[in-house]
């Protein structure tokens, strides 16, 4: 196998609206994801906004991307039905898929989980830390047993998830607050991962335990060799039993 | 709590437009099922039909429904979007739901479960066997440790579902299949089951086995006092960390 | 169905060796309980302690108990061997059980489990809120979004369980940690429930949330009429295949 | 990381005792399975036996295996307590463990799973298909949809385990049964993969698909960096919250 190709999108509108989060993010989220793992990893990595044609995200694009990255928040609204049938029709046949933090909200992710995704949020500046609850999973290599974040956006239960497949990380709130940050999904072929953290206002994503936790989400992820499926209609695949005649 | 209020959908095409399965079903598979839930609980029982003004399921409808119960097959696109968004909110809102057979290509399913839902078939008169897996679960009050069905519609594996939240019965077939065949999931506040048997042209609603099962599923999946939620924004529940004061 | 028949089983050392711990459990945590839930519902209740011969649980008062719920802390090691076989073996029949606070370490919840079952703690008058993830659970009818205990022993992840089969509850504490404070499993016929909260320092028990939490948890583990199942050597069930001749 | 460390662990009776079984696996079954892995793999294999002292598993073999393949049958009791202490131990801390066909019932894979482990068996030369129900899952990389054994014991449900964490094959047999064929479990930092095939009789071990269902589940089950975890006492680690002066 190839190097990993790893696409990243980002909304992109917060870092060319707001000065104060393009002092934060001045490559833009994406940007700075796509230099974080490229420090470590020999991905291929592509990176696709909201405002290109198709959002970036044709279906040649797509055809070349093992890892989807996904960070958006304001514009949710404005990713065409088409582009998020497509991603979502790609995943079932085994991209991976990360969703970061408002990306809870993204109409592929609410689609492809078949609920609100309603969370509880508040900008406090509290401090949150990532606890990790299941130290068998591949995406928990090389962390410590919690990572800390100074101050992030709290999100708060309930999350109106389906509960996932693995559970990785409970986020502790430091005003009162708890959240399953870390949510495996295994639909289709695909594998997806919801990732809590990552609000534009603060520097999560040029952490290297934040980007620990993507490698190993993309090397989950990623596609391998699938088994072939049939579907519809078969004959009896038993040789010993007769089809009948009707109709 | 009063008395349960089960709905019974059916698509109600087969019978009407194909004697022979008319003469399996003359009053419909709605009407069996309501004759053979009747027979045994006490449920307030009422019954749709695609063809019925907004297929039968009106907001007050849906309003006044614990337990709704969904047969459908050849018609499948022609059941509104309006309507399956209405159904399937009212599953996130608690309402239980029991799919039915060909019911696994029903829009409200496909929707809830986010995935192609996809299964293998073919229509052979085999021996269908639906083995308990989990007799912890409360599905299976009162049953044999199999169900076995001398005719039925084959369906076979990979049924591409997310994985069960609890998966109850697994079916052999006689020409070699297995089907993941009494799958249930929590989404939102509502429990949904979905239950393979009940091809058109057996009579499989009429046994009490398979009745027993369906109430079974209706007691599981019939609404509670659910408790109360609250979702977006909400300010510090946790009176000793001041709000910060900013923008 | 008569009564549910409900077995508290208590430790009862602190309660009898400490004066400030019997100023809070005056008839003993086992005595709170009984009279909490003979408030609300009408239940067999019957009471068992560690120093009463075979603990009080003979086979007769097993096989007499539809639900047992156990408390227990620093004598978990003089709990003979021959009595958690016997509890662990009832509850793979189908009696339910309810494992409270530090039964975490109990010895038949880590026989049941079959991990370490081990966990942070600390004894820190910190606060703590149980958070419901899982609205559709019947454990959690009834209930406000989150239980507030003004006061509690701190538990900590990472708690050393298989996946919970149902995740209800997470909790907060002020001083940093999360817990699976909620956690079902289904193990043989039986269900078994793990609900973290009763520190034998405070009041936690006299409270109507907690009371109507084990309740529910009463209501959800409680037999019913399971169904019969037959193991080990089997002839062919399935007329049409013939033994083979052979040895 | 250096090579993968597989210990084959084989109860070695059968071969030794029965000439016709002695005729299918000549070197043993551990041998066939050696051989086979060896084949294709760059493993650093061991294997161990029944009768070799400690049985082959002292603490120095476990401490330097990664991933543990266990085939028993006829002599589960002869396994001393101390040894299987010793693997669940190594499991628990982040060892692979594969269990085969028989070792269903035995002492490592019963006290891990905490449930009796019972099934239905029948020896009767029937056919078995190994359906694949989850394509997402490494362990089916490269295979067909389904894995078919002209003849192989008959295993049945009710298969009295923990629903697993993981359901990766469901056999269909010829005479009525079907069977939980590919169970993952997750206990402590160790992964588990219980695979149904294997009776003593046939050379299933020899065959090309199963082979590759061990390779994968050898490189789903063994060790990574696991992250660091304390458990016990613990003061608080939130510099904001002070200990209380109590006692």
């Amino acid at each position: 196998m190839g190097k990993v190709r790893v696409t990243i999108w980002n909304e992109y509108r917060h870092e060319v609206l707001e000065e104060r989060i393009a002092k934060v993010y001045p490559k833009g989220i994406h940007g700075a994801i796509a230099e974080m793992l490229g420090r470590h990893m020999d991905y291929e990595i592509r990176t696709a906004t909201l405002d290109e044609p198709e959002h970036g995200l044709t279906q040649e694009v797509l055809d070349n991307t093992d890892v989807l990255i996904w960070w958006g928040h304001m514009a949710h609204n404005e990713v065409s039905d088409e582009v998020v049938e497509r991603v979502c029709k790609r995943v079932l046949d085994g991209m991976g898929m990360i969703f970061l933090h408002s990306g809870h909200h993204s109409k592929p992710f609410r689609k492809l989980m078949g609920t609100t995704c309603n969370v509880k949020w508040r900008e406090n500046d509290e401090k949150e830390r990532l606890w990790i609850v299941d130290p068998s999973h591949p995406i928990t290599a090389g962390l410590p047993e919690y990572i800390e974040l100074p101050k992030e956006e709290t999100y708060g239960e309930r999350f109106d998830i389906p509960a996932p497949d693995e559970l990785v990380f409970i986020s502790w709130f430091s005003g009162g607050e708890v959240f399953r940050s870390g949510c495996c999904y295994r639909r289709g072929k695909g594998r997806i991962f919801y990732f809590r953290p990552g609000h534009e206002e603060y520097p999560t994503f040029y952490r290297e335990d934040i980007t620990r936790v993507l490698i190993n989400a993309v090397e989950w992820a990623k596609p391998f060799e699938y088994p072939k499926l049939t579907f519809d209609h078969v004959p009896t695949p038993y040789e010993d039993i007769p089809l009948k005649q009707r109709h």
